[in-house]
């Protein structure tokens, strides 16, 4: 299990033939396009100056869409995930 | 259905014969022309410093005013949306 | 009707001629020369660290000051504005 | 009048000639030179983080030291004038 | 034994022998790749603005993914050791 | 009399032969040589967020080691100051 | 005596062999090599944005790993000493 730090999130991305069915697309004109993923496991927030927690809006299972170049990639047990800060998560698709 | 996350609003840019018509007009020489769009979906707002949230200011069915090259595009169930921060948005119209 | 948001402020330019009329002259040899205008609409002010709103010290009819390159400009009925943030504001002229 | 916003301030400055007499001189060799001024008119404050305003340390009528290339010019009723932030000076002449 | 100040952790590399093993694989083709490794001691904590200290959530022994690049290596007592800032720390592996 | 606003601070330098005798020698492979001089005059100190005053950490007649270039030079009544932040003062002389 | 200010430590540079001695070697490879030191005067502290002193968490006679290439150096009653900002440390040799 990958538990990440502060204001991370850890997503799956979802492939585009995934996306395309569920009814996104990114127009290809577009410079920046942000994609699809859901989330397998959140931070436990950010820390405010006063030292108070905020926690995170995004839950496990949540589908997300996030800016394109954003993030880590690491593989953990034979899968793809991505490492994410909140503030990258652009929507929740609901 | 999008939620965005945070201080981020959804728009549909409303067309430039619509723009016409609704009595705005960009200036041509102007450097940076601002866009119209109408809000769809807003964030629950920016979290201050204390943690505490501060409601946006737009709301779903404003027309608002946009800076040009702000936000990221994406489509969803076939329409064409933006994902702009509050701060990208310059002026409601009323 | 245009509703700034925040701390941005919507203002008329006031015309060279009219600008002489009324006493002010920018230096020909100023790097940055500030321009004329009259506030038009206000928006409801910076939003402080801790969430209060800190109301605007401009407000409708004052004629002010401004640096030459600041805001973005658009046309609205037909008339042209500047949309700017009260930071770019100089002086109020009395 | 002009009534100077925020943190700014308003000054004529002080002729070489009379910025002699005074007994300040800018040694040649320095990079930034700073030049002496009389305040004219100063703003009502810095607006702290908590909203409340931070008066200014000049007030009319002191003699200054500011940083050289620091501020706007403009002219008003044929006087030609300064707008600094406080921050730009550097020493009230005592 | 080494004390790290503040929100810096020190820790050891973790063979990518022992990483792969672990089941972490990180992807050939990705930009920054992570890496793994075991802490072995950590700092007191960031300081927050009002001077309170903000405990890490890293603790001795906890296996962790860190960005590539990040910290400062260094030998002690004939063994390689990476201080890193708790930032630089993206997931803990459970 | 000048009196310094905000944390700035006025020093005379001392001399390269002085500074030699008093025991402190800038080596000469320094990338950045910090040089000695004495304190004639402080400023009321610095503004905090919440708008509290800061008083600053020298006093007049302090000798202290500064940042080589750091400030702004001036001649009064015929004597050269430098005019510096506090915060480019590495240390006093006790 | 020298004292330095805020949050600033002076250091005397422990010599190569004597860094061998005590058991830590900086790796060839590393791009930045942290150096050892000896704490000879440490400053009374960082100052929070509420106006209240932040004590240092090192103390005279602290030996520790600093980053190579930071602070300033100085030449005092014919000894080197090195100026840092606590930040720049890395860890307290226990």
């Amino acid at each position: 299990m990958l538990k990440p730090l502060g204001d991370r999130v850890i997503i799956e991305r979802i492939e585009e033939e995934a996306k395309t069915a569920s009814g996104i697309i990114v127009p290809e004109s577009a410079k920046e396009k942000p994609q699809q993923g859901r989330v397998v496991a959140v931070g436990k927030g950010r820390i405010a100056d006063n030292g108070s927690i905020i926690a995170l809006d995004v839950k496990e299972e949540d589908k997300i869409v996030f800016q394109k170049y954003a993030g880590t990639e690491l593989k953990h047990e034979g899968k793809d995930y991505l490492i994410l800060r909140e503030d990258d998560i652009l929507a929740i698709i609901g």
